[in-house]
């Protein structure tokens, strides 16, 4: 196991009528910033509830954090924040508020061109001068809510950077399952898909000698698989809304990571399909994540045997033909995750995709990605090439 | 799920040769006691890494902490600090080491008699006055090194007592897994059993519907029943030791009760044989786990089953036919790793046992135990029996 440290001080708050404790929660006599986005929080009561819980404190709001949160969206916050003397934010929203949100403590104090922060990769250590904030998770998926990373978008260029560090964990986080009530079904989709893969790109590496973690990364696996086509069907039913919300928060709360290789190319990838035809997230995870594999079978197969056998019950007579099994398993669950495997079925106008990722990656310098950084831009040109 | 609450800020630093960092981790300035127990420290190497990790710092050193620590050792601790006006405590030890450090951090602030911490049950808030500590972990087992519960022996009444509250928590924790290199057998082969047990305790209760902390528990008992016959034999194996040493933090870290009933009646009983016979504390679980299965067998078989299938592998034809082999595999693991699984193999003069257990219980006002509070003094006593 590799040597690592493990550090998450969120005080995670977890289940029904929660949102009751956020006058505990919020410092005495914060005037804070309640921060959202395009707000679904005004008729799914949350907005309410929050309110109302919050009577009593000076309140400003902040609303239109767009989804993949723009830098130049958020800066209009930070001004907002330095002008109000704003001292604790509350992120009301999904992963993309929370995300815009941690930029936006990170921003306020910072001297120099805020841009930087994201162009730069400039760590906020524990001890960095922040402001602090709170979240109310309403869509679950990315586990923002118990992590300190982030990814933000500056629209100007369509760079879509992420930014991190021990300040910038959420004081606390309120994560009430019964709030997927009021989402879509297709964003449930995306938020069993996004989850699932995170695990992925934390487990389906190679073999290596930290046992525990990959049996805690198929636990997750293997309760998205047993509840995910159910809970997007019916999202009131609260032992599978509880379970989905859950696993999307420890999917990504940092601990399956620890001591182990990860890989997230898919993630790398997925993202230039974001920027370049607005491809949901979690969607542009069901089109990569599989060719990937695909094209690394050869360094990934004897992880996908494990997956395979441990987590879809197969098998098969090889670590080959369980590796295979084990990647056409994924797609299926994809497909019943109602995830359309192809660019072309979320896009038009595809033909130069392989080409223009690559060319985004070179203008970065990324030569090579994945857990032994042999995923070449070679590499990553037949993956996605294998995706339209 | 239930409701619940997860926080746990402590800082877990895992690996090999993590000591080195503790310069970093110590606040700057501080004047430090380092706390340890019998001395082994000076012939293991850590007290040595320990002195020069942190040259420079002004340190004063209180040693004898004794298994089971004792309300009366610990009090001459308090005592040191508040003359000596000492900063930071640094616990260099197992579990009673750092036990003992929780409830001195608690006392040197306290107003009025300190054994009401543990006989009051005060609870130590975030936010309440302690004197911050951290830890480096030597012996495995008790999980003390990420959690912030301890539990004190007032050695003049020989009460075993708890305490808590999110103030206890460590501010870092160094764990280096090769420290388990110099371990006797016999205490190896009593962190397994104490880390397996700690699981059993939040885990083997009844059916419920919070999926993912069910497979979290179930995966690190698989990953010790995997590692821990070899473990006692080949600790300087790295892959064994850190292993192990990770499942011994996660069994009893807060993770797997989240949202989950738990039972700790084998703890509770347990305590009474080590208080009455000094039998090790992992041995007396090992003793009194499988006869509590066994006493409540019909309330406990459901799950028993699900463990049976699901860690042991097993197919028989019936939930009580799983249920009653899983027990019977509990049972041979514990031989396997060393447990003699009678209080007749442990102790002598036993033939009062149950009546002095059960009489101990009612002098504290205790009718039942368990996760139904269906364990009353009546099955405490058939339990205590069936394991003379």
């Amino acid at each position: 196991m590799n040597n690592f440290e493990l550090y998450n001080p969120v005080n995670y708050i977890f289940g029904k009528d929660q949102v009751q404790k956020l006058a505990e929660l919020v410092p005495a006599n914060a005037k804070v910033l309640i921060a959202y986005g395009g707000g679904s929080i005004f008729k799914n009561g949350v907005h309410e509830a929050v309110t109302k819980a919050l009577k009593g404190f000076e309140v400003v709001e902040f609303g239109g954090i767009e989804p993949n949160p723009h830098f130049e969206t958020l800066m209009k916050a930070v001004q907002l924040i330095r002008e109000q003397n704003i001292d604790f934010i509350l992120a009301v929203g999904g992963g993309s508020v929370i995300d815009g949100v941690k930029f936006i403590s990170a921003a306020v104090h910072y001297d120099g061109d805020a841009a930087d922060i994201l162009r730069k990769r400039i760590l906020f250590k524990a001890g960095a001068k922040v402001i602090p904030f709170g979240t109310v998770l309403t869509l679950p998926a990315t586990g923002s809510e118990m992590n300190s990373g982030a990814v933000v978008t500056i629209a100007a260029t369509q760079e879509k950077l992420t930014l991190g560090g021990s300040a910038l964990f959420p004081k606390f986080s309120i994560v009430d399952p019964t709030v997927i009530i009021s989402l879509p079904k297709r964003q449930l989709q995306n938020g069993v898909v996004d989850a699932f893969t995170h695990v992925m790109e934390q487990y389906l590496t190679y073999p290596h000698e930290a046992f525990l973690q990959d049996r805690f990364a198929e636990s997750i696996l293997k309760t998205l698989i047993e509840i995910g086509p159910n809970v997007v069907e019916n999202p009131s039913d609260y032992i599978l809304a509880s379970n989905f919300v859950w696993c999307a928060t420890m999917a990504l709360n940092g601990l399956i990571q620890k001591g182990v290789p990860s890989d997230w190319a898919t993630h790398m990838i997925g993202h230039e399909l974001t920027a370049l035809y607005q491809i949901d997230h979690a969607r542009t995870l069901a089109i990569i994540g599989p060719n990937l594999y695909k094209v690394m079978f050869e360094t990934k197969k004897e992880k996908l045997a494990q997956y395979g056998k441990r987590v879809w019950n197969l098998s098969e007579n090889s670590v080959e033909e369980n590796a295979q099994k084990a990647i056409e398993k994924t797609i299926e669950f994809f497909h019943i995750m109602g995830m359309k495997t192809k660019i072309s079925e979320n896009a038009e106008n595809i033909e130069n995709t392989a080409e223009m990722v690559v060319k985004r990656f070179q203008e970065r310098g990324w030569n090579a990605l994945g857990e032994r950084q042999n995923i070449t831009l070679e590499k990553v040109q037949e993956i996605v090439e294998m995706s339209y």
